[in-house]
């Protein structure tokens, strides 16, 4: 393909993305096709000569779209959000042209520069410690990790490589398989399940904490297992504190969490996934409360900040102890500058990486700060819209308190209920969410997931969901 | 940003990436800037207001690309090549808007079945058997990772699992604390540094075979430590087998090894990330002799393939250790259709992921295989070129043989005289090698890195190291 037909190529696609997204409010939500469905389609084998484009990109509209769940449709009330802006978008184009790998400094120095820099304006942006900017020249600084759970990871494998350090400083005989076994670590049982995972990837275990009636993980029920625990011999050393769950939006208690972080000396870790994105608004930010304390803090601009995927910005107050731990450098990758500015690949789980800071800092500059706290406060307000009408139905109660663009309910009454409702609804294929179940109790989530949800999405969701109720409620009687 | 200025944006940007890359060999290709760079040029916070996108795109040239080290410039011959193609950029705009995230195959069915299909016409394209193709229904199949380290590290872990499993099984009282100690995995001693890195994050111990007199890991040498580990008590699990090390590009015996693997019952994982791509090309297959034995195979189509960064093609025999090691399922992510095409959430590290496959599709479709085969052969051609040139001047010896696009070379003398020799190449600034060391002897590395590179480039190159050789053979007289 040369420069010619890439434009004209790339012109069709830009037009053919660009009415998909404008228009995407008028497509089916969830995808209908059944499993197996693309195969059939396909040549068995990739073609031996090059194909026109244009046969291309007949084939998305004709073979991919209809197998395409639209996570940016007003519809779409899935999981959770992540993110799509044209910014992005033609950020990426540069990103991909100028395809470097940037594990190193020397590899490309604009690479890392703009990473260190975006990730000091994003911090500012949310309201982050000094201790956390690299311009701070306390140490601390951030980095950009491809998903929350490789951030959860790292930060697991940093904290266990701090209290090896820790504990043989005190004997010199000491080996690590006379620790590890001992080492556990703490989050709250409605943690993300890539604590869990980074738990068995670790190699330690993990404790699924119980959480208070507010489904909060409170600074005296971690205290007690911790001290108890220790009691027992084993050997506590990094905690997880979740704000924003996955399940239900519950905020850990990190003031109290990090206290305990502080007086056990233990490695505490934010995970703050989805709800992060809301602390570029003031007024979210006390559920921050104690982050001075903390060893470690990520969340997702690609979900819910407008930087489309991967882009999961993750701050270290001592990178010294992930970078110590990861480090296996051969040859070929020194250079003579180390040490100057970060070579990244130390503060990763793979090797590679992409020019991903350029997304910030078009996003950043072509929304503005002002337009990214409108777009939060704008989808969390059509949430409370949404938790008002069901206040206001005698069928239906609120799971837990409306915080952010999550809304959890259920129809008064079982679990087998709720289920039926769930299923009622998707199957209506109008629009499309999914459930969770928290201390027994099965209930189903409403997410606000697209930049482009009005208030006209919240009636045609609120209705959608008031007649699967009466047809459940009648079909019960 | 609406629409029309979308178009005008990307449009502007298509046509400076074009020329970018038209024009990149006039580019210097080693930045010359000084770490920290950057950010006195950039404001201290992100703005407040939308800024107007002309000043982002003249803040590219202006700011960004003075710090680019350009590795799709025919001058650059450093680590290994990595992909770049228009097809490949242009699929990654639709990628970026659908922006699904294809953890689970509901969560958008064609991002996961265009992946399964697209891993079974790769599996096809580099002559991979049967039982690695899901349309051959004996269990195995395909999965795009972000790279080789994950690729190894969840092949690892695979092993891991399969190894307690086995274990357990002959004894229930057995747990992972009695095991885990006394697992062992081996590579050669010059395998990538990731795969050093997956032993550490595994916790696992790996140890680093030597090599024979051609650099090579050999099937009798792996027998005779796996058998003395056993003798010592260890439980050998795994053994990594490169056909093409970052180092010297050398091929350990898949053959041999494979067949110990049968015989001592371990899994056997190949890291082919460089040379893999050049097995679309038949000529090639040889150095894969024996892979019908193997558990994984894992190479890099972002380095050699056309396929821009990240994709990396993984298969596994038997992806269900894998899967059930890595299962956490929580209720939001479980759907009704389960079981009937791969969740690839439980084939990887993280949860979330990319519509990837559509750049394979595109790449595939509008490059053809017969054109990938001849950029292989292009540059491996080139290689030879350029090793002709050193074997016919009296100052320089090749390292080892050359197989695939990279050379490796020296000045007849000491390390420090070839050490010079780098140093001199890079600061005339005209072409950029980075080094390596094996078994004590320092060499320069000339990788052919861009699809831009031709015979001139080959020229320029050579007269670089010849002239820089001179200076130094002078220097030292």
């Amino acid at each position: 393909m040369d420069f010619k037909e890439f434009k004209e190529f790339s012109a069709d696609m830009i037009n053919y993305v660009g009415n998909y997204l404008e228009n995407i409010r008028d497509r089916k939500v969830l995808s209908s096709v059944k499993p197996g469905y693309l195969r059939p389609l396909l040549p068995a084998e990739a073609p031996n000569d090059p194909e026109n484009w244009k046969d291309v990109m007949n084939d998305v509209e004709k073979l991919i779209m209809p197998g395409v769940t639209h996570w940016h449709s007003p519809r779409f009330h899935a999981y959770f959000p992540t993110a799509n802006s044209y910014p992005a978008i033609v950020a990426d184009i540069l990103s991909d042209s100028i395809a470097c790998i940037g594990f190193s400094w020397i590899s490309s120095p604009a690479c890392t520069e703009l990473e260190v820099v975006m990730m000091d304006w994003l911090a500012k942006m949310i309201g982050l410690p000094e201790m956390f900017l690299a311009s701070a020249g306390q140490g601390g600084g951030g980095v950009i990790q491809g998903t929350a759970s490789e951030a959860t990871l790292v930060a697991l494998l940093g904290a266990k490589a701090r209290m090896l350090q820790k504990i043989k400083a005190t004997d010199p005989a000491i080996v690590d398989s006379d620790v590890v076994p001992k080492l556990v670590a703490y989050s709250s049982e409605l943690s993300h399940s890539s604590v869990e995972r980074a738990g068995l990837l670790g190699g330690v275990l993990l404790r699924a904490v119980a959480t208070d009636g507010e489904h909060k993980l409170r600074g005296d029920t971690l205290r007690d297992i911790i001290r108890k625990d220790r009691a027992d011999g084993l050997i506590p050393f990094f905690v997880v504190a979740t704000l924003g769950t996955t399940s239900c939006c519950s905020f850990d208690r990190l003031d109290e969490i990090a206290e305990v972080g502080k007086e056990e000396d233990i490695w505490v870790h934010v995970d703050a996934a989805y709800a992060g994105s809301s602390f570029v608004c003031p007024e979210y930010r006390h559920y921050m409360k104690g982050v001075e304390l903390v060893h470690s803090f990520n969340f997702n601009p690609h979900k819910w900040l407008q930087v489309t995927f991967d882009c999961s910005a993750m701050w270290l107050k001592n990178p010294n102890y992930v970078i110590n731990a990861f480090n296996v450098d051969p040859l070929y990758l020194k250079h003579e500058l180390e040490g100057q500015m970060p070579d990244y690949r130390h503060w990763q789980i793979p090797l590679g990486r992409r020019f991903r800071s350029l997304k910030m800092w078009f996003v950043f500059r072509l929304i503005g700060v002002a337009n990214l706290q409108k777009s939060i406060r704008k989808d969390i307000n059509l949430a409370h819209e949404f938790a008002s009408r069901l206040e206001n139905n005698p069928n239906f109660e609120l799971f837990n308190e409306v915080t952010m663009g999550l809304v959890c309910f259920r129809i008064k009454g079982s679990n087998e209920i709720n289920e039926a409702l769930l299923k009622k609804i998707n199957d209506r294929g109008k629009i499309y969410m999914v459930p969770s179940k928290v201390k027994g109790s099965f209930f189903l989530r409403m997410a606000i997931c697209s930049k482009y949800t009005q208030m006209e999405d919240i009636n045609v969701t609120w209705n959608e969901v008031k007649e699967a109720g009466e047809i459940i409620m009648s079909n019960e009687k």
